[in-house]
């Protein structure tokens, strides 16, 4: 802590040495939120879309979902929904009334308003790998548990990537901070290092309290403030098949009632928590999900909610889960065409089976970022930095992937497409004729610097370019880019006091405690 | 040769043991003709088709294509196309007619029928690596000259992997065949290691009638069984912009008055032989392939004629070509909708310009691959095997490329996405209910083999067991089943007459001097 600190105090005199070396680290592209103009692809016809839906209804009312949370069952049941112990069953006008609730497009708006993002229609936002256990470089050659500057370390590529829009959860977990307070220490990093929207864990209600002060600490607003629109988001997972745990109701709640985002996302594997075919493994995750916000909606009509799919399949040898698949990005594209039916914004991931960034690493990846796209996903969780079905973060990765990134929202550029006559340039083609290059003529000079997407990590030289600048295969590029920008990052600006409230706010949570770790 | 024949004649006692061996070094997908059932992606609205169609036309009408080849020039002054020199001029009327005779769909039967190939509508069919003049393996770990021995080795992948359902040009040049008699040696090679559709470079009247000679021997078919349908094909490229050279028209004129398929790909590059905005590089390209193809039609109506598209985009820094780019796959999409507007059939290709198989190479092969898909290409060219640009044939990148080919294969097959009452499966979530698993229940186990896509090369293992297994990164599993296929390879069945009959037409054609090398 005290450490952060000085660096930041230390670093202050050359931050702007430091912002002029860091602007050179890589050309990326500017800051923006992507719009899919891409009409989504839709395996499902309309009898398919009623199938999942009466199947996701049935389940909600035939079977039933287990909330181990009082507080949620009183709601629903006082909501009329039957409730016997802690399994409830809803019927599918209440659910669809509730979701009805939701809207289909919201903002979140985090401390620097420049970073505010629109969830839903067809915005397309993609935030940092989110909780692996472990952390994998290039350096380090081998899978270790995480730790607090590798955590810093990732939130700074979060922070200086402009494809990157939303902050996930922890970038990697930092272990070498006991649990009790390690919410306090890599929230307080997470806002002095970005300036991005920000996540709560809802691991109890300690944590998403603590964390919803420290975001409004960190924005500098009253209480008012920060409740008057959304201002941060937490994800919760349901414990497939067909539950919900204590803290992550309870962690939505208490966001809900603050006004904020909520993103519910169950992790429905099929063969393993559930059915071994897509689409009841989809129906199920859609049972899951649709309970949750209908208990949000009822709490708190109109609150924000999203959406999530984790629905991917296992490796029939072992029963390992498997990620980037064809059923992965079938489902994410079925779950799509729900998400749409339901009227609510959609999350799906960037993720892999693979354990090092390599190519296996890099078709699992593509194959779920172009599922995202096709899918209409609004959030793309993982989107960078993911290894080994989530158990690892990466630096190497995050950057391969920042890559991928960019070339969709380059992809998704209207000019690139663009038939007007200074696009089909009959002239141009006429001046050229029958011999000679468009290289010099003006219509190329007039467009050269903008007409093609620019990477900052692909090496387009030829081989004996390549090898003649070391041969370096992709992975060992990235690490060079990651130690660069890491050399060089200089994080947002924040008020010295505003940085203070943060650091005696933790401080004061340390020695009260922090928070119980008997989750 | 010698050597070649000598293998295969002592191999063959052996050939029942290699193929049980053969059989067991992967588990891949069976030989099927893909169906490519996703709505394609359509950049272009109803005004841009017609811009972009109006472009092509005025290009053909008011500037005009170079055709260095008299025969042609002749027969387009016949149909009263407007000849000045070399160029011709030719109007829209004259193109849409002779376009329109063109099969949208159509058939190619090798000497295998089973290996038969529809090629239009919705089919989806990948061929190998064709060209690059180099080699590189990770046991060589250097770029090479091609040589005989890895064309071989190569055509071995092509026959061997089921989702390659047509061989290309050669899939490395062997330049250490001397090029008079290089058809010959490659083609023996081919048709004695490969059951599928073979193909004739455009190169001189020999070599294209030593093919032709070649492919109707190896069927065992009389002169006019082998014209009766289409029997193999041949690709062209022009000489962009706006040109046709000589060979590439003489080898289709050929071709096509023994009905056999040609294919058409202009290789507009923006920013270098076509303008820097795609929708301009698009209509050069359709321009350049539909005057050659009106040509082909008017010589030969109803001829099997395939558009190509190898419209990339150059490095903005140094003018060297670059591919898998987001330019490169939304004017993959353009052209798939206009030829889907000409009624034709459609090539396209998966590319990158990395020079190692790595994650880079992994990332912008997937974006060409998945922009084939969403173009509903018809036939994608080099779908495995290529790096740096073109330039270099690998094997490892071959069998990563078939990794993602077989996926794209489980990706369209109907019953990922089916909705019925077994796929939605209420009963088997009922019976799990909100504890357990669906590991064991009889919904499961029925389907569990055949459920989910299988990988041959993807490692699913966590970071432990795949540590345990040696840790090995994705491109040298490749290379270890490389050598498993090669060590275990067995040829396709092939009389030893027609062996013969094939061996006596390349010494006789190598005694009288070949083909000429002056092109």
């Amino acid at each position: 802590m005290a450490d952060v600190m000085t660096r930041k105090r230390r670093g202050g005199g050359r931050a702007g040495a430091a912002a002029r070396r860091g602007a050179a680290v890589i050309d990326q592209m500017p800051w923006r939120i992507p719009v899919n103009t891409d009409r989504p692809t839709e395996p499902l016809d309309e009898d398919g879309i009623q199938a999942i839906h009466d199947g996701a209804m049935r389940i909600l009312e035939e079977i039933g979902v287990v909330f181990l949370n009082e507080e949620a069952l009183g709601i629903l049941r006082e909501a009329g929904c039957r409730v016997e112990g802690d399994l409830v069953r809803m019927d599918r006008d209440f659910v669809m009334e509730m979701v009805g609730r939701a809207p289909s497009e919201f903002t979140i708006t985090p401390r620097n308003p420049d970073r505010k993002i629109t969830i839903g229609g067809n915005k397309l936002l993609f935030g940092n790998v989110s909780s692996p256990p472990n952390y994998w470089d290039m350096e380090i050659g081998r899978k270790v548990p995480g730790t607090r500057e590798q955590c810093a370390n990732l939130l700074k590529l979060t922070q200086y990537f402009n494809c990157i829009h939303f902050a996930g959860g922890y970038p990697v977990e930092p272990v070498d901070i006991h649990a009790s307070i390690r919410h306090l220490d890599v929230l307080y990093d997470k806002l002095t290092l970005s300036d991005k929207v920000m996540h709560a864990y809802s691991l109890g209600k300690e944590r998403v309290e603590d964390v919803m002060e420290m975001v409004r600490i960190g924005g500098g607003w009253s209480d008012e403030e920060f409740e008057a629109t959304p201002r941060m988001y937490t994800n919760i997972n349901s414990t497939s098949p067909l539950k919900h745990d204590h803290p992550m109701i309870d962690g939505c709640l208490r966001m809900a009632r603050r006004g904020q985002g909520i993103v519910v996302t169950p992790f429905t594997l099929a063969g393993a928590m559930a059915p071994v075919t897509m689409a009841g493994a989809v129906a199920q995750s859609l049972a899951e999900a649709l309970c949750a916000i209908a208990l949000f909606q009822y709490v708190r009509p109109g609150i924000p909610c999203v959406i999530g799919t984790f629905t991917s399949n296992v490796d029939m040898k072992t029963g390992a889960p498997a990620f980037g698949t064809p059923e992965y990005m079938r489902s994410t594209q079925m779950t799509g065409q729900m998400a749409r039916f339901y009227g609510l914004p959609m999350r799906s991931s960037g993720v892999c089976a693979a354990n090092v960034p390599d190519g296996q690493a890099m078709w699992e990846t593509s194959n779920s970022l172009w599922a995202a796209v096709q899918s209409r996903s609004n959030m793309v969780y993982h989107a960078a930095g993911w290894l080994e079905g989530g158990l690892i973060a990466s630096p190497e990765k995050f950057i391969m992937d920042c890559e991928i990134l960019q070339q969709i929202q380059r992809y998704m550029e209207p000019e690139v497409v663009a038939t007007g006559p200074d696009e089909i340039a009959l002239d141009a083609i006429k001046a050229v004729g029958n011999e000679g290059h468009f290289f010099g003529i003006q219509h190329t000079q007039d467009r050269y610097t903008t007409a093609f997407y620019q990477p900052f990590l692909s090496d387009w030289k030829n081989y004996e370019g390549w090898e003649a600048a070391g041969g370096i295969w992709t992975a060992e590029r990235a690490h060079h880019k990651f130690k660069e920008i890491i050399g060089s990052f200089e994080p947002p600006p924040m008020e010295d006091g505003i940085r203070e409230e943060l650091a005696d706010f933790v401080a004061r949570r340390k020695s009260e405690g922090g928070a119980p770790t008997d989750f």
